[in-house]
């Protein structure tokens, strides 16, 4: 939900440590901002300990001979928790925190009394402290991702902490507009970090010191009051009013920046899958609001999980940090005869633990989807011309098998594999047949299974969806056997075929092969496999696929790479992503959701593996009364669900998206 | 020149911030290593300030009852820097800093007492405290990648500050085996650190408070010395012990992983280019050394700069921020119909600036230079059906003309835009007509161009380099009527080609275009383009190319994209490699080698403009001196250099690369 406002420039104060003298500075930004007459809001959403000691009171004490503009606020005020009999009520949730910072900023935004106004949002501690609820400061905040002002150290070994603080910052994706410290004359730690900053973009801005704390409270007053009067005139060149013309003009260029991105963007980007000529106005790429209260940038709900990349949400830390880890570890390997941990690992677990389990031998990584598949065509090609010693003109017309509407990436070998469609080029040519695939689906609460008419007239219904995947139970229904007779009739063509399966956690299971009772002798996984940060896919293989490209000359041996085959980030996220699933796959919100399907099949018990084969491995993460109650909808055609898919068709609309296992079959 | 030896443990000491125990918890290390027979190394670089209060000094003196075993040493000793009339010695560079501490390591390593050392290298400050070079400890020190011991912050803050410093030395690739700290009941961090560090796989280990400082020094010396013995007794459960055991295991593992990799390598990953048929030994992929004073990890030289896509050197920090930087804001973006900065700007650098300067009107993203191709091959296509009216089935006819030898990827479509060869695979169809293409190189440190033999019998040789380059001067000579005669031939049964050229810096200019004085209508970069880091690649396509795929119909557009097109990671790790290169560029090393090359051709006077077109921008990062004392070698054959590129041709050995041209050229 970042937040942008045209009239309302809103930043974020964060600290390099604890006591850097983040309130003071705020304080002065506040008062600098009102002196050149703009509304000031100063946000502290969490305040501990006594009132009178508040950070929102201490900006109100200080708020200059402009105040009357100046609106200081605390949305959750502590008392100290740790004080014997404290007072504290009770702690939002990371969620409900957010949302009513959100709030507060929007009421501001749309409440305007002068022509502009400035925002300040001031955390506690540094960085990484925690908030109430545990989590810190940085991932409380980052729903927000407002503009940063780090607050840096100008003590002993603030240096280190700047800078160290600045990269946790980056890596959560904070942009840094100014880096703000004390001019410290022993330390002198910004005679460092100017220019260390400055290389990165960054302007860091020096202020004064305080003045000693006086024991006397009025003596104190004057002496603070001074201090601030003094920082932020406008006679003091070092002061913070060049601080505040910088914020102004980096929000304003961010303001810029962004209307004048849709028409640069028609200008100069060439976007797949995108016919520009229908894209006229600069308004039809998602486009900025007018009004001004209203935030320029709002959450989008992201209805197709990024192309079904997501699995743990967009921009997961996890993954974040893995990915910086492996950047830094390893930037490029060298891959072909050589090895590092990051690949290694990532082989090693879909081969023997993950989709490959119990008939995989061999992971071969490429860049992404359709190079994944043009390397499983290239093994099929060679096991097949092996096995039945084609010739190779021969060997140039051996087809896959595949099912009809199937499509496995836009390379134009991964297209040959498909039937001729609107995403073929000049240079297409079918090679293979296309079978009808059977369709299942749930209308009316009741699971059925169909092919078109006219293979099978009649649509087979059973109950409950579980019964689908009973699949030996009904190799004997009429429906089954017209198939199979389809199948056989355009099998005489053919040789043999090996399927092709995916999943990878979509469906609920490692892999789909379970559900379906069959194992394949090649599998290609993409997408889900690196959670939407970079792109990586594993092509799996048996052995016996494996040994076909095995010999004694070079020019036998699979001769198919990318320059960053295998790269450190891919496999590190890649990694990370198969950790987070796995947790999720073992945890609490999976069991559950099996519980329930378990109890529509009536079975009673809760068995020890989450896991099973066939029939029982049928289980969503939507409950069985939702998928029931939307099969029963009049403007349903049918739904599908398993794992984490809901799959359904509407009605009156054809263009809704009906669920099918698309995998291809191989000719070997 | 990461160091890891069988029988001396190292480990490296960061602090999370300065004054946070780093010494004493050090010291602590030492004589709890010593306590259980091991020899002990105790290193700190750099010392600064006075004899008496040096922390080897300090190590040596609390060494314990085993001091026998301890040795405590410092490299680089400096007074106060502060301190009025200091004698300070002059201050090492970073490479060697660096290389007299990996010296040190070694001759440690070689030199045993005990079956087992350890070895503890203490750095100073915080993670990013600047050395006296000014790079920070955690750059400075991570040639070694030593495995780290990170002493996290007990105080107020310390939880934040600690965090931080455990992720600047993730970003840089650092392993942290253990995190320290003190048990101050007060703050009592560890209890917020210890679960967070375990999520993320790291120990927290706490250790009692040191007592505080006595004035009296005797009585200080007992305080001191009854504190050690109690943190590193066998009674004290939570002390140092558990620690060490923790340290030794964490080596332990790192060995056995090291050496059982080569062998789980062979049993499960499928190489790309490799004859696995060839490699039956674990030796054979890149195995640790026997010997166990020998490091068990080495530097290895790149001669490939890893496939020719490193610019600025391995993991590089500039690169691994921008990762983290996109990977922690952006995540995923679904880019059809969508725009958003990292992608745009690429674009735009890229369209308007960059290689596409004057003549490339869009940017198309995808994931590898294979693909980048393929994509390419689509829009030549189009465009040529569209020129011509080609009917669907003289479409599937359409061919490249290229060059003989080249090789865009791996793909089967960009497999099919070269000539059959061991790359292709089963289905491929050689489309196109492949054209000898002049050589040009230095012998006897005379400039020459010939084509083959057949085509022309003399090679033309002029003087210097710059010469080739003058394209239109060299029109008349009767090489160049011999070989136009030969492409006019060719090109009767062809229509207009259109030329497609690389480069991005890697021959010293943006682009190749201005060298040969002709511009493209599409061209694709890939490599370079992001440094090593992670795939990524742009086709460049000309306005009139674009408007081929315009209408009013999706299926007129160009329907090829990828799951992660234009992906964050990528995007920025491109952004941040153009900056520094471009940087580069301007730079004084590339300013100098182009005087000298200048000077080579007889121009006196250094233009203003670096980069200018045609024989002008002949200039290589190699000296003229060293490339004419190469060609008279006798055992070279050739040799050829510009820009960042030396290639040479050995006399004896046809396995020396031959550089040439290799860029297609399309049939419109």
């Amino acid at each position: 939900m970042s937040l942008l406002f045209k009239n309302l420039r809103v930043h974020q104060v964060f600290g390099a440590n604890t006591d850097v003298g983040k309130t003071i500075l705020t304080s002065a930004l506040v008062r600098a901002s009102a002196a050149k007459k703009n509304q000031v809001f100063y946000l502290k959403p969490v305040s501990t300990g006594p009132l009178q000691d508040a950070d929102d009171e201490h900006v109100k004490r200080y708020a200059g001979p402009h105040r009357a503009l100046v609106n200081a606020h605390c949305l959750y005020r502590f008392d100290e928790p740790r004080k014997e009999g404290a007072r504290n009520v009770v702690v939002p949730t990371d969620d409900a925190f957010i949302t009513s910072v959100a709030s507060y900023i929007r009421k501001c935004a749309s409440d305007p009394v002068t022509e502009r106004s400035h925002m300040y949002v001031e955390t506690a501690g540094g960085v990484h402290s925690p908030t109430l609820s545990g989590t810190t400061q940085l991932d409380s905040y980052r729903p927000l991702f407002l503009p940063t002002i780090l607050v840096g150290d100008s003590r002993l070994g603030g240096i280190s902490s700047t800078i160290s603080a600045y990269e946790s910052l980056s890596l959560r994706g904070y942009i840094v507009d100014s880096v703000l410290l004390f001019q410290d004359e022993y330390y002198r730690n910004w005679e460092y970090l100017e220019p260390y900053f400055a290389e990165r973009g960054v302007k860091v801005s020096t202020v004064d010191p305080p003045p000693p704390r006086e024991a006397d409270p009025g003596r104190n007053f004057i002496v603070t009051e001074e201090y601030y009067n003094k920082i932020t005139s406008e006679h003091n060149t070092g002061g913070l009013l060049n601080v505040i013309e910088l914020l102004d003009e980096r929000h304003e260029g961010r303001i810029k920046e962004l209307h004048s991105m849709p028409q640069r963007t028609l200008n100069t980007v060439w976007w797949p899958f995108v016919q520009h000529g229908l894209i006229k106005h600069e308004g039809d790429p998602s486009s900025p609001s007018a009004a001004s209260s209203v935030s320029l940038l709002e959450s989008q709900f992201d209805g197709s999980a990024s192309w079904w990349t997501q699995t743990l949400g967009h921009a997961h830390p996890a993954l974040t940090l893995a990915a910086a880890r492996a950047a830094g570890r390893y930037g490029h390997v060298m891959y072909p005869q050589a090895t590092y941990a990051p690949a290694l690992r990532l082989a090693e677990r879909l081969v023997h633990e993950g989709p490959g389990k119990g008939w995989a031998s061999r992971a071969f990584i490429s860049d992404n989807g359709s190079t994944g598949m043009e390397i499983a065509l290239k093994m099929a090609l060679r096991v097949a011309s092996k096995k039945f010693g084609f010739a190779p003109q021969e060997q140039k017309k051996l087809g896959v098998l595949g099912l009809k509407g199937s499509y496995h990436g836009d390379t134009i070998g991964a297209m040959d594999a498909c039937e001729e469609g609107v995403y073929s080029c000049e240079w297409h040519e079918a090679k293979g047949y296309w079978f009808e695939p059977p369709s299942i689906g749930i209308k009316n609460g009741r699971a059925f299974i169909e092919v078109p008419s006219a293979i099978a007239p009649e649509r087979v219904e059973g109950q409950p969806l579980s019964w689908i995947y009973n699949v030996s139970a009904r190799l004997g229904t009429s429906l089954a056997t017209a198939y199979r007779k389809h199948i056989d009739m355009a099998l005489r063509k053919w040789r043999i075929m090996v399927p092709l399966f995916t999943g990878l956690w979509r469906l609920g299971l490692r892999s789909a092969a379970p559900l379906l009772g069959a194992y394949p002798d090649v599998s290609v996984y993409a997408k889900i496999l690196t959670g939407g940060m970079a792109p990586l896919a594993v092509t799996l293989a048996s052995d016996d696929v494996f040994r076909a490209f095995e010999g004694t000359s070079k020019t036998e041996a699979l001769l198919h790479g990318h320059s960053y085959t295998a790269y450190a980030i891919g496999c590190e996220i890649a990694n990370e992503t198969l950790d987070q699933l796995e947790g999720l796959a073992r945890g609490d919100s999976w069991k559950a959701a099996q519980v329930a399907w378990k109890a529509e099949r009536g079975e009673k018990e809760m068995e020890k593996e989450t896991v099973v084969d066939g029939d029982r491995a049928v289980w969503s993460l939507w409950s069985p009364q939702f998928v029931d109650a939307l099969s029963k909808l009049g403007i349903i055609d049918q739904v599908m669900s398993l794992g984490t898919v809901l799959a359904f068709k509407v009605t009156d609309n054809d263009a809704g998206a009906l669920f099918r296992f698309a995998s291809p079959f191989f000719v070997l």
